[in-house]
C-alpha cells in the first residue's frame, strides 16, 4: 500500500502542538517523527505532502448531520454525496447522521433506509446514530442489536408532540435500557408540549414572521428540558448527550449536573456561536434562513456558550447541518413560522469557523481540535481510529492553511443549498489537503476523491465516560 | 549521541493510548511509529529495550516539594539528592520546589540559596518556586527578575501568621504584579489568623494530641481562605493556583469559580486522597505522622476530591513532600500538637498511588498521566519538554509495569525518612525503567544515575490560561 | 349579639405575643385590651371566658383537605360533618377543600357536587380549591367565573397520568389564565409518567409491599416536577403553590425560585415532618396506612423541611387530610401497592403536632401561628378575616393549654377512620375552648357545636405576591 | 396619668392592617378596638385624635445612627438633640447609636462618653451598639457585663485598618464571647486591608476625585467580607448582622447562608435603595455629598437589594446617619477623597423615602412597617415595648398621612446639615401627629417635645434567631 510523508507542519491535536513529520502508510498513520528520524523512511515513500507553515490536523468529527432528512414535508437538500463531498472541502472526515424510525416501524427499518441512502455515496467515512420515534418493547429489544451493530447512541426528542416527541415515560425506559446496553442516549431538549401551545397562541394572534420562532422556543423551555433529561438519566443511571444546547439557562443546567459529576454532556452548533435572534428577524422572510431548533438566541447567549466551551461544560461543536433551500423550501413557511422547515447547512463550515475563533480568543488551538474532533470521537465511540493523529488511528488528516483568507458565500461553497448562513463573512482559515483514510480527497481546492470511498464506521460505546 | 528504541509498549498520554515503539535521540523523544515504521530505525540504533505488557509514559512531574526545607527549628530530612533520588525511583522525573525569601530578605538571596542547595545534587531535572515572605516594593520588582530567569510562579501564605503570612493587601498587589508579568500566584489558603487563635484556645484548654491539630484547622477556614484568594484575584485580575486543597468546602469555592470561568486552578495531594483524620487520631502520639498544612480531613472529604480529579475542578496532584523523621523531628511536638513540623514524605509514592486510583476505577488511565504529568508541566510553563510523550520533548520516560505488585515501606523506600505514611499498603503497578533526558536512572530497581545530572529547568509561564 | 370576654390569656398571632383581653362582639372580634382597659366592657359582657395561664390563637386554617373524595374506587372516610367536627376538636376554625372537576364535566358541575356535599354539614367555615382534571378553552372560561365566587385557587397534577393528571400545555394554558384573573395555581409536583414506569416494573418484578410506594415515588421525579412547574409558572408569568413538598430536593428548588423573587411557594404536611419511609416499611401490611402521594421520605429530609419552615422557603402546613380505612379501604392494595388508596388522617391533630414543634425547638411560637393559621388565611384570600386575632376579624379562636399532655390515639380522636398516624404518641398542647364565629363549638371535651353552624366562604385571591 | 383615643385610623404593623381605634394610657398602649367597643372609653378619655384617612402605625426604629461621631479630625453634626428631634419629625422614634471604645480603652469608657452625650438630650427614646476597637480579654469581659445592662450588640470592623479595624482572629474571639452571652455580632464588612491599597494606588495615580471612593471600594471586596464574616460566625457558633449592605453580591453571600439556615441578618440603607455612583460622580465636588461607605454602587444592584428587602435576605432598612455638612467638612476631602468625611444625612428621611417605596411597588405597606420598625426592634431587643401596636407596648405612635406630598429640600429639614442627599426630591406621605410614650411630640409641623424626654432602652438580646 502506499506511504504519505507529511513534512515540516505542526501537529496539532486536542493535547499536544508538536513539529513532527507524519507518515501514512496505507490506510493509517504509521509514525509521527522529527526530521532527522523521519529521513530514514524517504527511501520507501510514495509521495511527499509539504506542510511548511500549515498546521496537520485529525480530519474533523461532525456527530450531527441530517443528509436527506424529510421534514414537513420537504427533504434536507444535500444528500449523502453532495453532504460529505461538502464535509470533506471543509476538513470534515467523518460524520454521524441520523437514522430514524417511522412511528410504528422498526429500528430495523430506519436503520436499513439510512444505509441504503449512504451506503456507496459517501466521500467520507460515515457512521449513524438512531432516532427513536416511537419506544415500546420492540424498539428497546432492537438498541441492544443496534449497539451490537455500532449503532451505539440513541437520540430522543423532547419537542415536536405527535411527530418525533418521545413522553417521559418512554424516555426513561430508553435510558434504562441505555444503562444496561452501554449506549449513550442522545436528547433533544425542548419542552415542546409547552412550545406548542405558544406558536398556536402565536398563529391565533398574527403572529407569523420567523423571528416569532425564536420568541415561542423559549430560553427557559429549553432549560427546563434540559433539566429534565438530566433528571430522568439519573434515575435509569444512565449518561446523557443534550444536543444543540443554544440557551445560557441551559448551559446552567448542564454546569449544575457536571459539577455533580454526572456523565452528562453538551453540545452546541456554529450558529450559536456566530448567529443571533438578530439574523432571525432580517427583513423579507430572509430569516427563514435562520430557522432552525433550538432557536438562535440573543446575542447576549453566546457569552455564555463559549464560556461553557471552554471549561468543558459543552464538549462538543457540531453543525445539525440540515440544509433547505430558500427558494421551494423555507418558502413554505411564509404566513406561518411553524412550517418553516427546521434547519441550517453548516457541515462545509464548522471546522473553518472554529479556527476563526481561535484567532478571535474564544479557544485556544488545541480546545479547537479536542471539540471538533477528538472528544467527538471519543463521545460516539470511534476512538482511536479518529479524532486523532497518532500511530495506529485512521489516516484522516487535514493539511489547514491557517492564514489563508477566504469569504463565506454560496456561490463558492460545495453544499447542496442556495444560500449560506454566514455569507460574506471573512474567514481567517482553510483546509489546503484533506486525507480520508490515507487517499487524498480534495487538494488545492478540487475533489479528488470519490462517492463510495466513504465505509461505514460500526462505533464502539461512548468513551468519555467517568 | 545514543539512540534508544522501546519496543512493544503502550504509550500512555493525557490524552491517548497508543501502542507504538518510542525512539529516542539523545536527550530528547525523536519519534512514535508503529513497529513496521520503527524497523527502519534499527540499523542505528544503540539499545533497544522491551516494554511488551508494559506502559510507556511520560516522567512525573511532582510541582510541589520541599527538600531539606528548614520549617520550626528543624530541617525536612531530604536533600536534594536524596529526595529526587528517591523521586526517580517513583518515576518522577520533574520536581519543582519551593526557594523561599527570608523576611527581611531579597527574592534573590533567597532563590540563589535554593540554587545552591539544588546544583549538583539533582538525580532528575528541577525547577523552583518563589515563596514570597516579605512582599514591598523591592520584591514586587523582583518578581520581574525572577519570571524572566524562569522563576515563574510565586507562593503566598494566609497560614503562618508571623512567619510566612502575607496579608490580604500583600497579597493584592502581588497578585497585580503576576496578572502584568505573567507570574502564577500560588496560595496556601487557610485563614492562619483565625487557626492561630484556636490552636491557642486548644492548648490551654490541654488539648495537646496530634489529631487536635486537625479539629483546630478547620475546612471552613480553608474554604473562606480560598473564596477570599479567589475574590483577591480577581480584584487583581491574577490566575490563581491554590495548592494541597484537602476540603471538600474548599473544592466547592473552586467549582464556583470555575464555572464562573475563572482562571483558578486546584491541587491536591495523595495523603488527602487516601488518608484521613483517622490516622491523625493514632495512638501513642503515632499520629504526628500525619501531621501535614492543610491537615487531613474526616474520611468523607475524599470523594469530593475524587469527583474534582475527574471534574478538573482539581487539576494536579502533587506531593506536598516534605519528610520529617518521626525520631528526632516530629517529636519535637510531643505535648504541644503545634510544634510538630509539619509535612509528609511522599514524592516516591504518587505515581503508583494514582496508579492504585486506577485500578480502584477513580480516574482513567489517561487521567492519571494528565494529573500527574501533563497539567503540571504545562501549569508551570515546562512544556512541550515535560509531562507527555511526543517527537522533541525531553526523554523522561518511564516503561511502567502496570501488574506488578508492592507493599509500601520505610524499610524499602528510598526517601530519607524513617517511616512512610502507606507502610504495609500494597499498590499494583510500578516503574520498571525510568530515563531522564535519555539517561536510564532506574532500571531493575537499581539506581543507576548520578547527583548532578538532574539540571535547573528555566520555565516559561502558565500554559493553562482560558 | 353576644359579647364574651376572654381573659388573662396571651394571645399568639403570627406577629406578637400579647397578654391582653379579647373581646369578642357577635361573630366578630371587637377589641383586644389591657384588662384595665377591658374593665369598662364587664357591664355588657355576657360570658367572661378566663383564658390564665393558656394561649389565646387564631382558629387553625387547614387549606388541604379531602373530605369524602372518591379515590380509586372507594371514598375518603371523613364526610364534611364528621371531618369538620374533628378539626374543630383539634383546634382548627376554617378548612380549604379541593372540589374536583370530572374528565369531561365542567368546572360548574365539580364545584356544586362539592356544595352539596357540605352545605349545612359543617362544623366551622369552609371554602373550595378546585382541581382541574381536564383543562379546555371552557375550563379557563369558567375559571374566571369561579374567582369571581370565591374559588380563587385551582390545582393540577403532574402525577396520575389517566385520572387527574395535566400535561404541560394544559397547564401552561391554566396558569397564563390564572395569570390574568389572579387566581392561585396549586401544584401535585410528581412526574406521574415517570413514576407509573417505576410502577410498573417493581409490581412485574414482584415487588408489592406498602414500602415500594415510596421507593418508585423518587424525591427526584418531586424535585424534577417541582422545577418543571416553577418554569411554566415564569413562562405564564403566574403564581405558584406547591402543595405537600416532602423531599429535601423539591425544597431546594422552591429556595432557589425563591431566591429569584419568584412567587412562588411550598406546602408540607405534619405527616413529612413526624413520619418516614420507616413507617411505610412497617410489617403486615401496616404500612399501607401510611402510602399517601407524595410519599413518606427517609428520615434525613425532615430536616430540610424544618429549615425550609423556619427560613419561609416552606410557607403552609397544611394536613391534606384524606383518611382511609385500613380494614376495608387500605385492604384494597393488598398484593399490589399501587392500588392502596392514597391518603392519611390528619386534619385533628395538626395543631398540636405543630405546638409540639415548638416545644422541640423547631420553629417558634409565633411561627407556629404563622404557618399554620395566618399564611394559609392570606394565601388563600382570607384575611382579614381569619388566621388572626385582630378587632374586625371573625372570633375564630381558640384557648390553647400549652401544658395539657394527650396521647393521641383512634381510640380517643374523633375523625371517622380506624386508626391514628400517630397512635400511642405523647404531645403537650391541646385546644381547651375553640369558638367559631363567636360561638363555641368544642368545650371542656365536648362537642358544642353543630352541623350547618359553617358557612361557606368566598374567599378573595391570593395576598401574599409580592 | 393621660388617655388618648385615636379614632379612625387604619392601624398598620408589620402583620395586620386593621381599622381600628388605639387606646393609649400613660405611656403605653392600652388597647385596639372596634369603634363600638372603643365607645366605652371616651368618658376617662382626655384627648382623641382624629386619624380618619391615615394610618396610625408604631414609631420608627432607626437602629443605625452616628450623632456626634468623631472621624477623620471633625464630628458628625447632629448631636443627640438635633438629631433625635429630626428623628421624630420623620416619624422616627427610637434610635439605636454607636459607642465607641477608644483604642486602648475600655468598653466602659466608650459608653459613658456616649451615655453623657445622650442623656438630657434626646426627643426619643434612645440605646447603644457597642463599637469594639481594641478586643482583647478585658474587652471580651466587659462584654458580659454591657450585655446585662441592656447593651447587646457589638459592631465589628473589616475596614479601616489602623483605625477601628479588628482582624480575623479578633473577630473570632468576640463572636465565640457573643455566642456565649447572646449578644450580636455586626459587621462592617469590606476588606479594608485591600481597599487601602487600591486607595493608595488611586492617589498616587493622581484620581482623587470623590467618585474614586466608589470605585476602590469594590463589591467583590464588599461580598468577600460578608462571606468571610458569615464563615466566622460558623466556626464561632454565633449569630452574625451585616450592617449597610450595598453591593448585590453581598446580597448574595446572605442569601446563601440564610438558605443554609444561618442565623445571618442583613441591613440596607436608603441611600443604597434610592442613590446611586450617579451621585458619585456629580461634578463640581457635589460627589462628596454622597460619599458613605458602603459606597454608593451603580443602579443596577438597587433591584438585588429591593429583591432581598422583599425576601428577607435583607430584614432592616436603617439609615447610618452620619451627616457632614458640604462646607467646612466635606471639604476636607478636596483633592483627596479619602479624607472625606464617611457619611450622610438621613434619619429623618428613612419613614418617608421607604412608604414611597410602597407607593413605587417595590414592597407592600405591611413589609414597609416591618423594615422599618418591627423588625429592627426584635433583631435588637426592644420588642414588645417598639416597633408595634399592640395592648402593652410604648405608646410610640406615628398618624401618618398617605397622602401628604412633600419636597424633601435641606431649606426645610431638621436636621443640623447644610445639605440634603435627596434635594428636590418630592415624596408623597409623611408623619402627621409623632407620639412617644405617650407624650405627642410632633404635630402639625411644629416640634412639641422637649429635650430629655427620651429616655435609655435597656435591650434585650435579638429576638429573631431560629
Amino acid at each position: 500500500m502506499a506511504r504519505t510523508l507529511i513534512r515540516g507542519g505542526l501537529v496539532v491535536t486536542a493535547a499536544e502542538e508538536t513539529h513532527a513529520d507524519v507518515l501514512v502508510d496505507g490506510e493509517r498513520i504509521a509514525a509521527l517523527a522529527s526530521p532527522a528520524a523521519a529521513d530514514a523512511w524517504l527511501p520507501g515513500v510514495d509521495r511527499v505532502i509539504d506542510a511548511s507553515g500549515k498546521y496537520v490536523i485529525p480530519g474533523g468529527v461532525d456527530v450531527h448531520t441530517h443528509m436527506e432528512m424529510p421534514f414537513g414535508g420537504t427533504v434536507a437538500s444535500d444528500t449523502f454525496e453532495t453532504g460529505t463531498r461538502a464535509a470533506a472541502f471543509g476538513g470534515t472526515t467523518t460524520i454521524v447522521d441520523f437514522a430514524i424510525q417511522q412511528v410504528g416501524g422498526s429500528l430495523r427499518a430506519g436503520l436499513d433506509a439510512w444505509h441504503a441512502k449512504a451506503q456507496d455515496n459517501c466521500a467520507v467515512d460515515y457512521a449513524f446514530h438512531m432516532i427513536l420515534a416511537d419506544i415500546n418493547d420492540a424498539t428497546l429489544d432492537e438498541m441492544d442489536l443496534l449497539v451490537a451493530e455500532g449503532v451505539t447512541s440513541f437520540k430522543m426528542f423532547m419537542a415536536y408532540p405527535g411527530v418525533l416527541y418521545s413522553d417521559d415515560g418512554r424516555i426513561l425506559r430508553a435510558m434504562q435500557r441505555a444503562a444496561d446496553n452501554g449506549a449513550l442516549p442522545m436528547m433533544h431538549a425542548e419542552n415542546g408540549i409547552a412550545i406548542d401551545v405558544l406558536i398556536e397562541q402565536a398563529l391565533a394572534a398574527g403572529r407569523t414572521d420567523p423571528r416569532v420562532h425564536g420568541e415561542v422556543r423559549k430560553a427557559l423551555l429549553e432549560a427546563e428540558a434540559t433539566h429534565r433529561a438530566i433528571a430522568l438519566a439519573r434515575v435509569a443511571g444512565s449518561p446523557l448527550y443534550v444536543v444543540h444546547v443554544s440557551a445560557a439557562e441551559a448551559v446552567a443546567e448542564l454546569t449544575a449536573a457536571r459539577d455533580l459529576g454526572l456523565n452528562v454532556f453538551g453540545e452546541t452548533c456554529p450558529q450559536y456561536l456566530f448567529l443571533s435572534t438578530d439574523d432571525l428577524a432580517r427583513p423579507d422572510f430572509e430569516g427563514a434562513k435562520y430557522v432552525c431548533s433550538t432557536p438562535l438566541r440573543p446575542v447576549e447567549h453566546q457569552a455564555a456558550l463559549w464560556r461553557g466551551l471552554r471549561g468543558d461544560d459543552l464538549s462538543v461543536v457540531s453543525t445539525d447541518h440540515c440544509p433547505f433551500c430558500f427558494a421551494g423550501q423555507k418558502d413554505l413557511g411564509r404566513g406561518d413560522f411553524s412550517k418553516i422547515p427546521n434547519g441550517l447547512p453548516g457541515v462545509e463550515n464548522r471546522m473553518d469557523l472554529l479556527h476563526q475563533a481561535v484567532l478571535d480568543g474564544h479557544i485556544t488551538r488545541r480546545r479547537w481540535i479536542e471539540i471538533a474532533c477528538a472528544t467527538p470521537a471519543r463521545m460516539f465511540g470511534l476512538y482511536p481510529r479518529k479524532g486523532t493523529v497518532a500511530p495506529g488511528a485512521d489516516a484522516d488528516l487535514v493539511v489547514y492553511d491557517p492564514s489563508a483568507v477566504q469569504t463565506v458565500s454560496a456561490a463558492t461553497h460545495h453544499m447542496n443549498v442556495d444560500y449560506s448562513a454566514y455569507e460574506g463573512r471573512q474567514l481567517t482559515g482553510r483546509a489546503d489537503t484533506v486525507m480520508s483514510r490515507g487517499t487524498v480527497v480534495v487538494e488545492a481546492g478540487k475533489y479528488t476523491g470519490r462517492a463510495g470511498h466513504g465505509a461505514f464506521l460500526r462505533r464502539a460505546t461512548c468513551q468519555y465516560l467517568s
